[in-house]
C-alpha cells in the first residue's frame, strides 16, 4: 500500500489519466498547422476592405464583388505579418500586393525584398515604388534568373510556389501557392534568403 | 476486486501501459514524413548511375561528378514512382528529366503530363519526345500561361516549386523544389491535376 493508502497500482492509474489529461489540454491550446493551398487564376475582386489603412469611412464603390479568392487568402497571409516579412519575388508587377507590401512597412514591420534584376525594371514593376516608400531591396547581378517567388511571415509561415506576383499570373494563368508553417519546411527556405540577402549585398557587388 | 483476482486499478494500469507500447510500435513503424527542400542552381553531374536501365555494364566515362546534388535528389525522388506519376510542367527541356519520364513509362508506371500549349513547341522540348514515346500529353488551350511545375508521385507525394524543367533554370537560376507528402498539400494538388487533366481533354477543344 502507498503511504496515502492507496495500491500503487491506482495511483498509476491516476498518473497515467492525469498525463492524458495535460496532453489533451496542450493538443487544444497548440495553434492548428496551417497547410493551404491557393490555386490561380484568381478571379478579380475588391480588396479595399483588407488594404485600408483604419477603418474605411464608407464601403468602396467600385463594382467589383468583396468576394474571398485565392488573391484575398493571399493578402490576408501576407498581412499577418507582425515583425518581420521575407520576400524573394522574380517579378513583381501586382499594384495590390505591392499595396500589401507597402502597408505592412507603415506598420513597422521589416520587409526586406530580394527581386531579379532583369525584371525589377520592366514596365509596370513595383520594385521602384517599394524602394522610394524606404523598403529595402536587394538584386542579383548573374546571368541567371532570380527566379524564386517565396515570402516568409514573421519567420515562421512559408508562401511558396509557381506564382510571380503579376496581374497576369494572378488572373490568367494556372498557378499554386502553398502555405505551410511546418519548421522542415520553413528553415531551409529561411536559410537561403538569408544566403541571397548577404550574396547580393551591394557591398559585394563586382562591377 | 477483478475476477482474476488484480484490483480494478491495476488492471487500468497494465491497460494504460499496453496501449502506450502500441501507441510507441506504430510511431517506429509509420514511415519518417517527407519534407525535403531542394534549391538551384544545381553543378553538372553525371546520372548515368540512375537513369541507365538495368545495372550498367561498366561506369560511364563521362568527366562529370557523380556527386550527389538538387538534381540528382529531385531524380532520385521521380524514380520512386511504382504506379503513377502526375506532372503539370510549364516548360520542359531538360533531356535528363525527360529520361527519368520516360524510364518511368517503360516500367510501366502511369504517366500523364499536362504542359502549357506556347511552350510545348520550343525548340528543345522534350514534351514531343514524351508523347511519341506513347506517354499520354495534355495541354491548355487559353491565352494564360499552364504555369503549374509539380509532380505527383504514386498519389502520394508532392513535388513542387519556381523550377521549370529546363537546364537554364537547374544549372543558372535561384529555384527551389518542395517535396512532401503531407495528405493535406497532396490532396488539392492531386484534386487540381484531376481538374485540369480533365478539362484539356482533347474531345473538349473548342476549335
Amino acid at each position: 500500500m502507498s503511504p496515502a493508502g492507496l495500491p500503487p497500482a491506482s495511483l498509476l492509474a491516476v498518473a497515467a489519466a492525469a498525463a492524458l489529461a495535460v496532453a489533451a489540454v496542450a493538443a487544444w491550446r497548440r495553434p492548428r498547422p496551417v497547410r493551404e493551398v491557393l490555386f490561380f487564376p484568381s478571379r478579380p475582386c475588391c480588396l479595399e476592405a483588407l488594404l485600408a489603412e483604419g477603418a474605411p469611412a464608407r464601403p468602396c464603390p467600385c463594382p467589383l464583388p468583396r468576394a474571398e479568392t485565392s488573391l484575398s487568402r493571399l493578402v490576408r497571409r501576407l498581412l499577418s505579418a507582425r515583425r518581420s516579412l521575407d520576400l524573394c519575388i522574380f517579378s513583381f508587377s501586382c499594384p495590390q500586393l505591392a499595396r500589401a507590401v507597402h502597408l505592412l512597412h507603415r506598420r513597422g514591420v521589416r520587409v526586406r525584398l530580394v527581386t531579379d534584376a532583369q525584371y525589377m525594371g520592366l514596365h509596370g514593376s513595383q520594385i521602384g515604388r517599394l524602394r522610394h516608400a524606404g523598403i529595402q531591396v536587394r538584386h542579383d547581378q548573374h546571368s541567371g534568373y532570380m527566379h524564386h517567388k517565396f515570402a516568409i511571415v514573421d519567420r515562421r509561415m512559408l508562401i511558396t510556389g509557381s506564382l510571380n506576383w503579376t496581374t497576369q499570373a494572378i488572373q490568367s494563368n494556372r498557378e499554386n501557392v502553398l502555405v505551410v508553417d511546418d519548421a522542415a519546411c520553413v528553415k531551409p527556405f529561411l536559410d537561403e534568403f538569408e544566403r541571397i540577402w548577404d550574396e547580393y549585398n551591394p557591398a559585394h557587388y563586382s562591377f
